[in-house]
């Protein structure tokens, strides 16, 4: 335990759960409220929320989305319209009955999530081909009346993108669902630092009203997995319930075909379990709102400050970075940098003033190096660089080398139960296989991944020929 | 109505009301919903708020502003808190009596502002002066249950920003009061080119629960007011109800003093009743999505679509820019640019290319000018910059041209009814007065202004001895 130099955090293979909860609490990301299961994002949560917005909004861009902005209330006829998705939702919105001092005619609830408003407003806005694709997205907030809640993976409240699309035809439909999921991979893998396996939901777990969800699942360093985006194609279920339809070319009816996908906050939640330790959060460059302190050695000494505060204006040009000038000592102002993520550290006393040089040290990997002043910005960006890549290839090899094959029943309940992570395993297509497997060992199918492999030919629960490889694991 | 290119839309001098709903509509801004009293805001429409946000937020963090997102429900038993707050806004709330299957033990209401959230939050955050200030501020949308309602200037739900600071002193805070609603007034000029009175609101008019409301001030084009933007002095009234205390370093409690201040989607109103002509909306550069429009003229002969992309790319560089290559005729691009308002037109045909040149139309002035090839992204940046300081320059001329002094009651009525503007006249300082007046013209108080004028020593309404110059106006 001599590494460990936080004390307030419980050790991550003592209580992982405890230590999610007690990192959260002291990288002071998000606040307890007087509503139960609803969080206040503090600063420094909301700031990773904000660099994750920016960057993926510009992605987003990139292929042509739009923002638009839709109401948070659905009256509760429009949300019944279309049977799957009332059935899937209903259960868990909150009813607003009260407008005013008046009781409302019809309850409205609070958005669970907006594809029964997008199709309203399609149906209003589009009646010609030419109105053709729209391809809207919302950055929102949505409400779902969760029993159990935990900070960032599920809460009554969360913030979201939530893009839906509208085509004329079903190739199209599907080539937008595919891509999406594919900027959420490419998203998690270079910005988050963290790799995903990409595939399709099983008829149980696809979306209330899709024909299709594809997800990105992310392994924890748990070995849990965390589905961490979604991509649904709806075919034209939802046109044909709220009669979307536009004039074609030829001038006939037809119906529109949609989409949507939406990530999450849940993402934080990722960053932290995938490359957090027991000293703390390790965020990733790309998502730091602040990628280096600096931190003055003996900075009563005359020039220290002036020093640490000429390097900040220097680095401010490749970096966000910052000055911690308070009272506190330096191991203490160490401490809190790794508890913060803080992905480097520039170390500047005295002695490094005379030597022309500073010491800088990676949250990542906690190597320390010495470097000349003359070369500090371009040894700083680099070294950001470089941590950004490496946490990505150490969260692929903790994923390899918690990714296992079972071949038969006996194997894949050895597999759960002593070697936490996902499961590659066979599967003959049936819901009662997969809600037996679920039964029997708390494993649940996270996807039928696209990199399919034929690993025995029978389903490794009935032994009946197998359809697909499907990832399996415990999950959040 | 020679000018007037496109017949769909009301003249402003026949009907206001009528030329505003046609441009929102027109301008393809906001979208009708199957929930009464809310509004979808359409790309055009979000795309402004955008840019709006991202401006305005750089100016927040340059003061030291953190972002941060609290819950968007409210308990009954927290909104009752302070007396004069839930008085103020309990008529107007959406209540939430049901989560899920079940009726909830205390209802909800929907935000409709969250002073009482922050006051709960900071009770449970602040402990000592190693605290102080807080400087928070959230993005979100708020519901307040009107029951009139008209797209950007009063909606049952609408984004903003509401900023909560905390702080040891009261000196401090009613610093930060003010120093917000400058960052208001700069932004409204510089950003959005439009001229604000600066000044206090009454007692009559002053925030729920607040010690001294400041308030920005625009002139319409049509000579109503529009409050644009508020700022509230606290003092010690939500710390006492909230019990929101901090150690001082003399190692007594003290409450904090705080403030808030926010603005709100109605500043894309403002845009289009200041700026807006008969033609449509008329966009400041700084915040047009698009800023450049390109039409090619006699497109189909070779090399127009190429030119015309090739100028797109270059000007990419300077401004947000676009090629309209769509099949409508020339006549119509031009129409449906100056209805959504893009500041500058560059028209490219076949003998502009033999000519090695190219035509720039203004929106806000109409000026065609004929620009060689070789100075193109020069010109364009330098014209963008002249547009957006013409645009404020217009705003003042008309708002000063509108604003008229009243020395006596007959003067006042007046000039109420024949000269719509802001009126200014001294005032006793009674609410009496300050009642009659709004009875019999319809006027209201808009702002004490910080700039006083002494006009002739007496009450407009009573004749008694004058306290304060006023600013009134009939407002939205």
């Amino acid at each position: 335990m001599a590494d460990k130099k936080v004390e307030a955090i419980t050790s991550m293979d003592e209580d992982f759960a405890q230590w999610y909860t007690d990192v959260v609490v002291k990288a002071d990301l998000t606040g307890y409220t007087s509503v139960k299961g609803f969080m206040v994002l503090k600063p420094a949560g909301y700031a990773i929320w904000e660099l994750i917005q920016s960057q993926l909004d510009a992605r987003f861009k990139e292929t042509g989305v739009e923002n638009v902005y839709l109401p948070m209330l659905i009256p509760e006829g429009l949300l019944q319209k279309e049977k799957d998705h009332v059935e899937g939702f209903a259960p868990e919105v909150a009813w607003v009955t009260h407008g005013g001092l008046n009781e409302l005619q019809e309850k409205l609830c609070v958005r669970p999530t907006s594809e029964t408003l997008f199709c309203d407003f399609y149906q209003k806005d589009i009646t010609s081909y030419r109105d053709l694709p729209k391809v809207y997205n919302q950055w929102c907030s949505v409400v779902r009346w969760e029993k159990e809640t935990r900070p960032f993976l599920r809460s009554r409240e969360f913030l979201w993108q939530e893009g839906h699309t509208a085509h004329a035809t079903a190739e199209e439909a599907e080539e937008r669902t595919i891509q999406m999921l594919n900027v959420y991979a490419d998203f998690c893998e270079q910005v988050l630092a963290i790799p995903v396996v990409k595939g399709q939901k099983t008829e149980k777990e696809k979306f209330a009203g899709a024909v299709a969800t594809y997800t990105i699942e992310a392994l924890m360093h748990d070995g849990k997995a965390l589905q961490s985006g979604t991509s649904h194609n709806f075919g034209d279920g939802f046109a044909k319930a709220f009669g979307v339809q536009y004039a074609d070319k030829d001038n006939q009816l037809k119906y529109v075909h949609q989409t949507s996908w939406g990530v999450t906050t849940r993402l934080i939640g990722a960053i932290i379990m995938v490359h957090g330790d027991d000293n703390g959060l390790k965020l990733p460059p790309m998502v730091a709102p602040t990628q280096v302190m600096i931190v003055p050695i003996q900075q009563k000494k005359e020039g220290v400050l002036d020093k640490a505060e000429e390097l900040r204006e220097r680095l401010s040009k490749v970096a966000r970075v910052k000055v911690d000038a308070t009272d506190k000592s330096p191991g203490f102002k160490f401490a809190e940098c790794e508890m913060r993520g803080i992905p480097l550290r520039v170390e500047i006393g005295p002695r490094d003033i005379e030597n022309n040089q500073c010491v800088l040290v990676r949250r990542d990997t906690g190597e320390k190096i010495s470097v000349s002043l003359d070369e500090l910005e371009a040894k700083v960006s680099e070294l950001l660089e470089t941590i950004q890549k490496d946490m990505l290839e150490t969260a692929r090899a903790h994923r390899d080398s918690h990714t296992y094959e079972a071949r038969n029943w006996d194997e894949f309940v050895d597999t759960v139960e002593n070697r936490p992570g996902f499961i590659k395993a066979m599967w003959c297509g049936d819901t009662e296989c997969e809600e037996n497997i679920k039964a029997q060992t708390g494993a649940t199918t996270r996807c039928m991944p696209f990199e399919q492999e034929e690993l025995s030919g029978v389903c490794v629960c009935c032994g009946k020929p197998a359809k697909k490889m499907v990832y399996f694991g415990r999950a959040y």
